[in-house]
């Protein structure tokens, strides 16, 4: 049966469906846009489907399922055997990638998040950059991009040898970051990170999913 | 082998950690106290368990796991087949329970932690309560509570009908908002929020937990 995807190419948190899609080499599916620019995510049908009114939502069958972190993890138990083996093959790598989703989740993304919030959706909007907010939000980010380093000098990607979830969670946020909100030396100034970051970010599936939003 | 999980009976992170080794009639293990007041997490032995000195770590044998929301993950996965099924039974249980924790994670958790920082621990180590921090997060938390009591009123538990890791996950911070913070209002002016809650808080597990903190 065709898989739905409710969003966006141009959200970030669409970007993580679609990405982990590429990787499970899925293509039996359908995005279904959500113009935000006309508010249809807040709109009667959508909150059906969505309570909160926000993208991306999945529809397989009867399975109505929202909150990108947890399409995504659902994607790879249901294709498990299918392209990129995202969770990992052992206990442990499992555990491994569960821990450094949620570091990305709890830890790496809120400051991120915030930072491209304040430098560009937020200017996109009519909402001036915070200054004081995005220097205090650089400043977590730098410590927890300190640890990264000294982790990815002894581990290619975040949960060992291998491509997993852990790494593809991080590529909508930290593409904005770079490319969008003019912070790429918080990246390009530790070694393993960028090596890490130009690793993970060329992968074709990521650059397809970005050429999306030039359509 | 005897699991370690090395934490504090106050940390509400590893409340989350004790409550589910408690549903899954888990008892081999040994709580490892790390004095948070001597600053014990930041010490150079914790930090090469967990890099970010926090709390809490579970070691299982030379799996060494962090993140509260990875390792109660992990532990269901493990002990699945013992004490409560918190991840559901079928697919479709598993998928709402995923999601679910990710609107904890994502969406209540962020508002609540932030209210009993500023409540709570903030003026615990002198830090002034800053009102319009809390006045800004209480609003946003009273428009996730409308969600849940609309989705409450079709559904006894967050997942279905069943007590899952999404209820669980909810449980140490919501006791600080509604016992410590002064913030029950937010939970008994929603009468099936309220009924929610009363159900969850009163399992014997999540009570065992809480009085391990009067030792």
């Amino acid at each position: 049966m065709t898989l739905i995807v409710h969003g966006a190419p141009y959200s970030t948190c669409t970007q993580r469906v679609l990405t982990t899609l590429a990787e499970l080499n899925v293509e039996d599916y359908k995005l279904e846009l959500v113009d935000l620019s006309k508010g249809a995510h807040k709109g009667p049908d959508f909150v059906k489907l969505q309570p909160f009114g926000q993208i991306p939502v999945l529809q397989d069958g009867d399975i109505t399922i929202f909150e990108s972190r947890a399409i995504v993890r659902y994607l790879c138990e249901k294709f498990a055997g299918h392209g990129t083996p995202l969770l990992g093959k052992t206990v442990k790598d499992k555990a491994l990638v569960s821990q450094w989703l949620e570091v990305e989740s709890q830890n790496y993304n809120p400051a991120t998040a915030t930072i491209v919030f304040e430098k560009v959706f937020g200017p996109m909007f009519g909402k001036p950059c915070d200054d004081a907010v995005v220097a205090a939000q650089t400043a977590k980010l730098e410590k927890t991009l300190d640890v990264y380093e000294a982790h990815l000098a002894k581990s290619k990607f975040l949960a060992g040898d291998f491509f997993s979830l852990a790494d593809l969670s991080h590529l909508p946020y930290t593409n904005m970051l770079v490319y969008a909100a003019g912070k790429s030396d918080l990246i390009t100034s530790r070694p393993h990170v960028s090596a890490w970051w130009n690793a993970i970010s060329q992968r074709p599936t990521f650059q397809k999913v970005l050429a999306l939003q030039k359509h």
